[in-house]
């Protein structure tokens, strides 16, 4: 019985297989019914607790929450007891005296939802520590990939961009691995860590050749103000080695899709007309959040471990 | 049958009517009940899409929406994706995909509700765009003045101030006349818009000749930060030649009535006792705000036109 | 019939009695339902409207009123109407239109809470105004304080701290002598108020005197922009003289119990070993926050008086 969910390198594969195979089951009990809200979680109440801003997951969360019933409490860092000098510990305390069943927290330091777990007694879901994991997004990801292959075990995904400051790709290392994906890693040198050689993936400096037999492209968020000092020389450069245009798009092959966490900015790492192409399941992956995070607040917090459908 | 809520020059009468005639059915509906909500939105999200603040406008729509039961997710830009980068296209296609059933938007640019449509299947309603338009405000203006007169058509309105960067002025230009209503638009020449004279309006440059037989006087907000310059020399003169005191407030006839959308700054376009007197119904447009704002959501969410009365 | 909670200084023994019973209720309530709700404030909308930043008063007040299925909403006046120079009395009349049966009021100016009373007709609760009150932290404490004891009469209550700028101690005085408790208030001569020898209470300016016979150590916050001027040589010498460290909690008696209202500063006014001993009682009055509020939100807007027992 898993009761938090911190790091996507902790899940083995049969609960990162019931958690997606719960998020069918979500799809399927929402869509049979006219009011589209499950009583799952009523009375349970469930905390965003924000250190960093991140509109999108936290309404992504937030609309999971509700769609199950729960009662949804934000609590952001800015103007908290936070900036009174507040400990996280007290924080949590805190929470946790007020009776949150579940906390979703986003932080800027690496292990804060791991430490979290020390103090509350209701479940911890990480949404993002520092440049550690975001195991959500690795779920959704690998929830997208499947709704579209069938399977998982032996796909091909390029993972593009900033992989050094990346949380996303560290946690979609670890679940496509878990699950059988083959990974290379597509990156300047400089984007790269440091002990890149002793993950399961390959790496590749070249995105021309890496593309050529991929099933995914899954393209990173490229954060301008790194650009333009010592990891990459400059936006317009960047984007010409490790942009996806049409251009690239059109050397996939038929079935080969793209994939991007967002925010996503057009014209830096993707190209407007690739991001609104047909192999483009974008917007899958922002649908395919809700009910994901649907299914770990399920999972974790009603109790009993097993799909709704 | 109507999905988005944009202009009020998009309604036709009979639409308008239908608005006003719903929102008296909500109040009728909601008064009757023990539990002052009605079920109809449940299982629905509504998103307050706010690029500029006012809190007064998201809690009006919030708490409409509440009151028919529907979810309500807040995204303000401030300190969103939009921070990062992201386009007003991405951030709709994400809402979309997160299953928003209808977008609430305010925004600084002209025309971004409008735009808003393309990317979105829910519906849209503009809770403010630019210097364009504002319809709720409109409607809830018409639906106080019907409620006080009965009727709208003949009416004599005088809308009095900085029409030209007002979208509350525009929308009710529009909406009033197409219900009839006759309008004179009252203010300094630097503060009406250039083509004026096409509007469906009469102009004049003094306020106390306006006064003379007008059945409602609706005073605009003043931004201070436009007076002394270009546009006005100096918020005093302002003051005395386009404000509301008691003199004028006198010298209207007894059935007149006072108007403002808020918030005002007593003592500048309008003193604190007109605001307060009888003839006043600015807390009358709040309340109606909630009730009209009930009857656009069910009108537009609901996926029936009708009353619920 | 009390209609709005303003003060603790105005809440005679009986009153507070019942609210401090009413939480009891609310708690067996609460723990004996499968959905930890309550349907008490169905249809009805508390705001909470916050002038100061304070995230966890709020999520306290708004996690009561949703277990009593109320709806919230947030008026915060970071970017509001307010900043735009709306008045505190147009914004009441605003919210009153709005529907608000209750408003939460925290507000930097003391008597704001007052004054709002004024101008609407649903329920005034004050979370805070300038350095007057905060009666809902007087009465969770009072709570906690009985739930140890069984009782309030008679027991020694010190009061620790920054006396001069706290309402947490303003009404902690008045409702634990309305109780018959005896509180001696321990601080430096410069952190005491002028009329402090009308209160009902001793001073002592030694905290090692003041600890050897008390039940109950009440810490207060140290904001640590008063020290280093007028009010206090250093953080350093405050925290000899008035934190409270593992020994001094070593004088203590056996059942003495030690509070903080939060948030603390572990290592400035208390050690953080204190703060997670045995005796400590904060992550209690966090709890018994959310109960508190709860009876106040039932006794004021559910219409009767009564327990829910």
């Amino acid at each position: 019985m898993i009761s938090h969910l911190l790091s996507a390198a902790d899940l083995d594969r049969d609960f990162a297989t019931l958690v997606l195979d719960t998020a069918d089951g979500m799809a399927a009990a929402i869509s049979n019914r006219e009011v589209r809200k499950l009583p799952t979680l009523r009375g349970r109440t469930v905390v965003n607790l924000f250190y960093e801003d991140s509109t999108r997951t936290r309404v992504s969360f937030e609309a999971a929450a509700k769609r199950l019933s729960a009662d949804v409490v934000t609590f952001s860092a800015k103007g908290s007891s936070v900036n009174k000098g507040e400990s996280l510990k007290d924080t949590a305390l805190t929470l946790q005296a007020m009776g949150a069943d579940g906390v979703v927290i986003r932080h800027g330091a690496s292990g804060a939802a791991q430490r979290l777990t020390g103090w509350l007694e209701g479940s911890v879901i990480n949404a993002g520590d520092g440049t550690h994991e975001h195991p959500t997004q690795a779920l959704l990801d690998a929830y997208t990939i499947r709704s579209r292959f069938g399977r998982l075990e032996g796909l091909k995904v390029a993972i593009v961009g900033d992989i050094l400051h990346s949380r996303v790709a560290r946690s979609n290392v670890a679940l496509l691995s878990t699950f059988g994906a083959r990974i290379t890693l597509v990156a300047p040198p400089t984007l790269l860590p440091v002990g890149v050689s002793a993950w399961p993936v390959d790496v590749s400096y070249d995105f021309d050749t890496a593309l050529a037999d991929c099933d995914v492209v899954m393209m990173l968020r490229v954060q301008a103000e790194r650009m333009n000092d010592s990891f990459f020389p400059s936006v317009r450069e960047y984007s010409r080695r490790y942009g996806l245009d049409a251009v690239r798009l059109a050397r996939l092959h038929d079935d080969a899709i793209v994939m991007h966490p967002g925010p996503m900015i057009r014209g830096m790492e993707i190209a407007a007309e690739v991001a609104d192409s047909a192999r483009s399941v974008i917007v899958d992956q922002v649908t395919n959040g809700v009910l994901v995070r649907m299914a770990v607040l399920y999972l974790l917090l009603s109790g009993e471990r097993g799909t709704t459908a």
